[in-house]
């Protein structure tokens, strides 16, 4: 480096470099957020989330995810330090959660046993993803076996991790459930609030684009495509503007129910047991059980002229 | 940790964590998806089939994906390598796909004779695939350069995966096609069956929440955008509700078509070359060669009243 | 192995490695793609461009992104040492951007000089964001606290590669602008063009689906959600019918609009501030100020026929 | 890069890289050594090997080596995953180093085999080492405790490889045994022979340069110290002049021997039970049980010419 | 794998693997060693050690050891960083120290007092260091530069492992301490135990071979040569014929002491200041300040005999 | 944590960690050696050394180090790819080690041609080094094949370090020889200065402790042991007390001699061809071509005594 090059970099660090870290490093510039972190304490750490997810996951279908080694002999070893190294995990980011949503931080007891509540879950969360896993073979005719719903479809995935985070937001841990289901948000497109409560047999195919809001209910063996939407209306606000938090305003689903591509499902309405809903419909009013209705074929005009089409670049 | 504290963490050993390892390690849990596994054979490996997307991406565009220090003199010694590497781990492969979808542990031999088949096919692949890139490059105002495509365009990432996982669906690989273009759905949010067979010069243009269904056939130079979906209208059912597989079930879509966003086409219908599908349509029957339809606008209807629009949360 | 499965290897490698080989190593193969590479000069990287993001998050939102150990304390020192990182990373792919645009290699310190134009405007892109996820929190009734939106919504992870990328753009950096983004489309489903205005207070809920356009221009506090499309109608081509570049043909879009899950709006149209447009409409002409429109409910026909309805697989 | 550099690149690497990478591609170049290998089947593997050598430490001392988090209750499982990791690996490589001394490939199930049987006598050895370790302790005034000697003498490291070592080659198995005990002797600086036979309780402090050679006997509860060789005389070569092979040609040391640092014992000599070898004694004949040998000092010359000193830089 | 090695395998389980698997799994097996680990807590971790080394050395010697990007603008970010992260390992390490030596688990706020109490002295070793690599360099002919010095000798390495342990030594820190010199063993073949006590400005060259026991005394300005120990006679054992602890048993040697290679130093003798030893020799009684001995040489003797000579294989 | 230890925390950071890591990050404290250091250029890197000294490895003898996956097809594309990363690796580091010395940073293109001849050396540092393994299999009974010897024996990667060493030594390139041999003297016990000069077929067996000078000659089929040193009697010094440099000051060797294991030859001695000089010699004049020399046996005392042996804990 040439005298003057170095010179010049002096420059550009005292210019710069220097006065930009120090704006960046004062955490005032951050406002609330910096001081309603966790303290100095541990943030949820989204590295060791995902490795709950993938043990959860290897907890739950044992071998079809992050494990190719599992055998019958070897089986009760892996679940066996699966459980210890998950509630070890998951144990402190609970702890981190409480502290992170500016609650208080959990005693670490607190934490542990809430972890313990939720793998004490685990058999049951199986066979209801279980269940899911056959709908989903049974409502596609593509799928070849249970095996490759398990392995290959992102529904499956989706589900499985709203099914782990509705467990923990069920025992009111903060965030972290959130993240869980953000993590299959970002792997899968599809959005499951954990607040959600859905019954077992649920099948979601493609599903990119699906959104189910925080207060939604769903039943049994209900089928949803890609890009339904199950959200809220316009809601109420307070006297700042801001919108009141806490209020049900999500659909209410029925058992057996089939939701076709791209409709979208609006407000607190009731859609009755084994109801038909088509493709790209706008609902929002409720639908009588049995119920089946389609979108009237909005006619297509053919048109000639080549710079007026209604094209999308 | 005091003596109360461990004690407290033996019971909860005895009570949650051991019963819940006990039936977490049983496998009868898992009911037939545990006995339908490869016996004890080893399962795809979701590791070794990303690598070997990533090995086919670079074999194809070499520099563009995953290594930056191919140069004119070094690619010979890339591609020898890569080859290497891409038929011992797709062999292996191909070899657990056979056995998880319980058709037989496929003979080493015969597995490895079809990754052959596979590399065979890749000079191709790659033909096509500059054919996409190119028709991509054309076709969006955007795009600076055939370069930019091939690096930053989730479409031509998604159209890639396809036209490998294409190359083993008809090889009559199992599972593991499936696998590589749920790859790419969870990547770019297109979710193509292997199953579809589409011409050369493709263009997927964002392409988030387009879904093309197994039996679709599309021709040379077609032009698709985000939201699209060529799917089935909803199928026959045997005896027992559930739905018959094999079915050819979704569109015929000819050269030289264009279907703009969020357009869902269904069923086994025909759209004729040449023809331009606007944004946002309801397609159930055949489109003529050369028609244009667009959205008949539907009007909007303007409103007041604050808390009574259909506003989605 | 056999003395014969080893003469069949050795054939199969003369028949087919070797010569596909030969084929894939032919950079001729690969046309101008490979002669519009930067020569033998290196390609922008994947790995760094994505470590570039993670350090701008880091720098952003200390914390909140990728590392979970700062503190009031500690902050300058990661703050020194990320800046660092940062420049280095930067400028090396900022020079590489250029050589693979074809439009020659920058110098090294053209390079760098443009990564410390970058790096100083980091504080002010922090209280962009700030304004983001506090706007983010206000208009979502599910949202916890502000830290939430930080730590868990897709849209501010969007809204903020956006953010970054669009300095880079606006400094005439190639192609890493554009890669930026589309790491943020492949991680949320929300594709925003770098070349796209978008003033401070963003929200956008869920997300997947939308699609910004690059001469897309958005005011300040404007709310958008899941599926929404600021698109072009289709454009003018040339003699040869491709289309003609750097042409204004997206929506602007004036402060506190609402756009509401699903609409698409195509063209240079204007709306007004203070609008609202509901969910699922098509627009493709001005919307004057504090107007609110809704979609027209289409009737939904009840049908009795199982085989006869619009139902997507 | 300017064209001149750049033209500079190329003449060298035609006259260079290019010329030189053919000479070094050339495995004429490697004679032999080329065609001894095996075949082009995989030769031995040293990081396998590192992780084989690891597995049985830590199956031998749970929690000493390489894993923190044994416990009472989780250490059946990591035994029975450990003792499958190891079976497998070993099976690998006790096959490629059969391919590897030209011996002919081992059929898989050979290797397996004996495996298996290495495996079951790791009871016995831990026994051993157990021994080796307390009567270290009881030993070394400096050691404080017996988890002390397993943690950190080296000598209980090498102590524990060559046993390893002995039980593969007792087995037959080639080239192996040597790389581990050459590990050790690497990370200890203690080179012991696989082929010595060596009783339980032995104890080697400090140790490095210690060398053992491979027809040594040694009985039980023999003290060794650093610097001491128990070597061969100079051996009787053939026609050649090279080494006849495979004749007893080191010492055998009784039990309860003690051979004090820096002492060397050369040839098939006989050290009866209970002797003592002080330091730095030069061995070519019997020494008679329960004997105590001491070196007879040497005067040491007073000096005073500064160059002239046996000094060594 | 057909059915009848499937069978083998089955046998070759129960008839070996299960019931070593049980053997090795029962921790009776391994006695005492086993009761007398840290309960269920934390064992010393080889692998945070390691880490805490490498801190030490950066701190210490910023640039030489670990990390290359050290300037003088950022200097004080990496210290800092490092500072931290140094004080939880070594406050975790040196918790686990105490419970490993069953002196009761250290109260966490005690460890970090020891811990802080280290630190403290880091920039007093610095200094010590500082001498001893410019002692080496005015020692040694070949050495090029202090940097040099530094940066390549094993000596000053095993030195600056020995400080680092010795300070923690002091402060009472059980077992760390000598694995923090054992990893120097091992590293460079130089034995300091954590005990002795070393005056600044040693130069330890080559030093392979190189002991000096726990209760030894070195002065100021010393240079040891390879190969030589600094060791006890034979000691006092109790009635058990176990050696008693905690005796004064090495030597102590004055400043400015030069022992030249593998000479013996043995017993609580006194070298006096400015002693010279040359090499080779055997030393069991007091030398006196400034006196210089030398070995008087051994009469070597030509033979002629092929196969009688001393010759060690 | 509870306000008190935290304010307990505060209190330790102001008086220990924050005044402690101002004294470190004082460069000032490192005196001349952060002076002298490459500007803030950077130092030479050991991790690349290391990956250097692997990939000279897998060139010379493919296969042997680090690699197991290279055939007879796939040599040619390892070579190519292995010569362009050393030569890029090694072109950086002769850049720093000049840089590092002070003299002056080389330019790039400098640096480059010097790693260009090196490269150009290494076909036939390859016969030497397999002249050597040759000699080593032929020298040592317990060798079973030549194979054995590269993959096993320390001597041979301390002499294909050293060899590799001495290339760079030759073209002048600082420090980062030292670094090389200094890295094998840690993997071996070996210790050889890059200056030395050794012909081929030179045998090195067990080797822990050998200490070969700056200045030493070695000639062909040379045999050496363990503990052996090649050094220097004590050197002049100039009027400051410190040795001058750059003396012919180790021995000369000559063709076909045998040193057997610890001894010691000291100063610009000369040892004629093919003379054997036995274990435990102290050397320090010259001997004649062809003359055998052995120790003449010193008588060991037998004794009695318990505590009044000469020996060393």
């Amino acid at each position: 480096m040439t005298q003057e090059s170095s010179r010049g970099a002096g420059r550009r660090y005292d210019d710069i470099l220097g006065p930009t870290g120090s704006r960046l490093a004062d955490s005032a510039g951050l406002g609330s957020l910096w001081l309603s972190r966790n303290g100095d304490g541990p943030l949820p750490s989204a590295t060791d989330i995902k490795r709950i997810i993938s043990l959860c996951r290897s907890l739950v279908f044992p071998g079809f995810f992050g494990n190719d080694h599992t055998t019958g002999r070897n089986l009760p070893f892996y679940v066996g330090l699966w459980l210890e190294e998950l509630r070890s995990l998951l144990t402190a980011q609970i702890g981190a959660g409480f502290g992170f949503n500016g609650a208080g931080a959990s005693a670490h007891d607190t934490a542990r046993s809430l972890a313990d509540s939720f793998i004490e879950r685990l058999p049951e969360v199986r066979r209801m993803l279980l269940a899911d896993a056959t709908a989903t073979y049974n409502g596609d005719p593509a799928a070849e076996s249970v095996n490759e719903v398990v392995f290959c479809y992102p529904g499956l995935k989706a589900t499985a991790n709203y099914r782990f985070a509705h467990e923990l937001y069920r025992l009111g841990v903060p965030v972290v459930p959130r993240m869980i289901t953000e993590m299959a948000h970002s792997e899968t497109g599809i959005d499951i609030h954990p607040g959600a409560e859905i019954g077992e047999g649920l099948m979601i195919d493609h599903g990119t684009g699906v959104v189910i809001g925080a207060t939604a209910i769903i039943g049994c063996r209900v089928r949803i495509y890609q890009g339904v939407t199950l959200g809220a209306r316009s809601f109420p606000t307070d006297a700042d503007g801001n919108p009141i938090k806490g209020i049900k305003r999500h659909p209410v689903i029925g058992d057996d129910v089939v939701i076709y591509s791209n409709s979208t499902l609006l407000g607190r309405i009731t859609v009755g047991t084994g109801a038909v809903i088509g493709g790209n419909l706008w609902v929002t009013s409720d639908v009588a059980p049995g119920q089946r209705i389609t979108q009237t074929p909005v006619p297509a005009t053919p048109i000639n002229d080549n710079n007026n089409g209604n094209n999308i670049e």
